[in-house]
């Protein structure tokens, strides 16, 4: 039940599957070229890849005949022992899904121009990992703290007036404290840099979030501009706000009033009181960077020396 | 460009939906009933919901007549200034989304038995939201502050044999901490309680996440039982470990060093140095409960009078 699904486990397998070329379908007994062949790739987990996009000889079949062919591979990949099958639809030939789905494929996934179907050969349960589960979006609290004053937005389209930090989706590939200062920026009007974070939220079946979850994080921004010109079509009014008022007023929403607390606290007896840190770290797979946050470690914990 | 995609702005749109009712498709001159009708469903962002499973006199229409049926729907919806279009199409009637795509239609999403897509019809890009972009891992270091002893693993099916602490991919609607208690118990048999946050990783590109990205998140657990059983499927390793071994051996990851080490500092100086603490707040959507993690926050500023 568990090894596929483990965190990254099964599609770091999908990447060394095209280096594994497997030729799996229906063996034809005259193995004439008339006759198309699914061709699978095999991954390391034992599943077989089918991307129709490589498959020419399925243009201009009907849907009927591409089930006969997809349900002879079928039988031939269970004989082989395979675990799971894969089939990657662009959005032109969707017309085979349906065939698919009478086989028992789901859609794991789909975006813009392709749909990902599985289906789980193996014993017992699947073990198929799912796919992305959370949406996640980010407020920007911008306080400068010379004047104790924080940049709070009440959102147009709202039923209650709620004083609140400007924030919004992430785009896909943008780091969190990317999304703070782009959509502090895109509300108000006011530039800023990214300082710490100072909290994170889980939601579950959020009305925002297509069924999905939605993760909402708070960054402590540095402002680098005051002059407030603010989105019209989303935001009803924006101001920089006294900190102890935020903290105290109703029309607020929970979230920014404990933040706008914390702010305090960390106002009056230093930032270290409230902040995550970040760190940038060279990741294993990819040759790119990741952002780790966490409380700050003293230095003397960072080097072997400090562990002894 | 902004207001619709703002968190949650737009699919909270979508569960007004059903309340209001349009009937949006092309007008026949005679209206006769043998003609179908796209039934749309407006929202209040000037979006039209079309749900091809409500639509009856859709069955046995074939892939042409849908697809003119979808253009002179489109083209009523325009001249009404509808801004987006959303159809959603259930897996076996997915010969129906090529004609979308031609229309110029692309997936929104797609999970089990359907499908989502979506063409803008508005002015300038495209200002409909995403879909989930994040995939949530979670992993647990169970810490014995007596023994000074800490839970970890070894990977099967890795190409380093790296120790780390037990975790894994949250399941749809889990909990951050109820994902780690989960999967330590799973990967070691160990049982466990959650006690804090620790950190956060963001990860773009990460060969786990089918294109999307990755929120790993570590958790600090208190022990209930130390008996390890672990998973052969899953791990090659498993022991208890003294941190300070931990904080220095070399064949262990960045982020696992890194988390020892602010263990350490915990231990010799108090877990508030470290932690992230966790509450329960009341949903104003759903009803239901989300969790808010950050510092700790002094009982003094919790109070309205600590603000003053």
């Amino acid at each position: 039940m568990r090894w596929l699904k483990s965190a990254g486990c099964w599609p770091s397998a999908l990447l060394l599957a095209g280096r594994v070329g497997l030729r799996a379908g229906p063996r034809t007994a005259s193995g004439s070229p008339e006759t198309p062949e699914l061709q699978g790739e095999l991954d390391r987990f034992g599943g077989v890849s089918v991307h129709l996009a490589r498959h020419r000889a399925l243009h201009g079949l009907d849907a009927a005949a591409f089930r006969r062919l997809l349900q002879a591979a079928l039988q031939q990949w269970r004989s082989e022992g395979r675990v799971a099958a894969w089939l990657h639809v662009p959005i032109l030939q969707s017309h085979f899904i349906a065939s698919a789905a009478s086989l028992g494929f789901r859609f794991h996934h789909a975006d813009s121009h392709s749909s990902t179907l599985t289906l789980w050969l193996g014993d017992g349960p699947s073990r198929l990992p799912g796919y992305a589960t959370h949406q996640v979006g980010v407020a920007g609290a911008v306080f400068d703290d010379s004047t104790r004053k924080v940049l709070v937005v009440q959102d147009r389209n709202k039923l209650k007036n709620m004083w609140k930090f400007p924030g919004g989706l992430s785009e896909p590939g943008e780091d969190i404290g990317d999304t703070a200062v782009r959509e502090v920026f895109e509300e108000t009007g006011v530039k800023s840099e990214f300082r710490s974070l100072l909290s994170i939220r889980q939601q579950h079946g959020s009305p925002g979030a297509f069924g999905k979850s939605d993760m909402y994080l708070i960054c402590r921004l540095q402002p680098c501009s005051f002059t407030i010109n603010f989105c019209q079509q989303e935001c009803l009014k924006c101001e920089w706000m006294d900190l102890e008022k935020l903290a105290r007023i109703d029309n607020t929403t929970p979230i920014t009033r404990r933040v706008a607390r914390l702010l305090l606290y960390g106002h009056r007896e230093g930032f270290d009181k409230i902040d995550l840190s970040m760190e940038e770290f060279p990741a294993v797979y990819t040759g790119l960077f990741y952002k780790l946050y966490h409380r700050e470690l003293p230095e003397s914990y960072r080097d072997t020396a400090g562990t002894d």
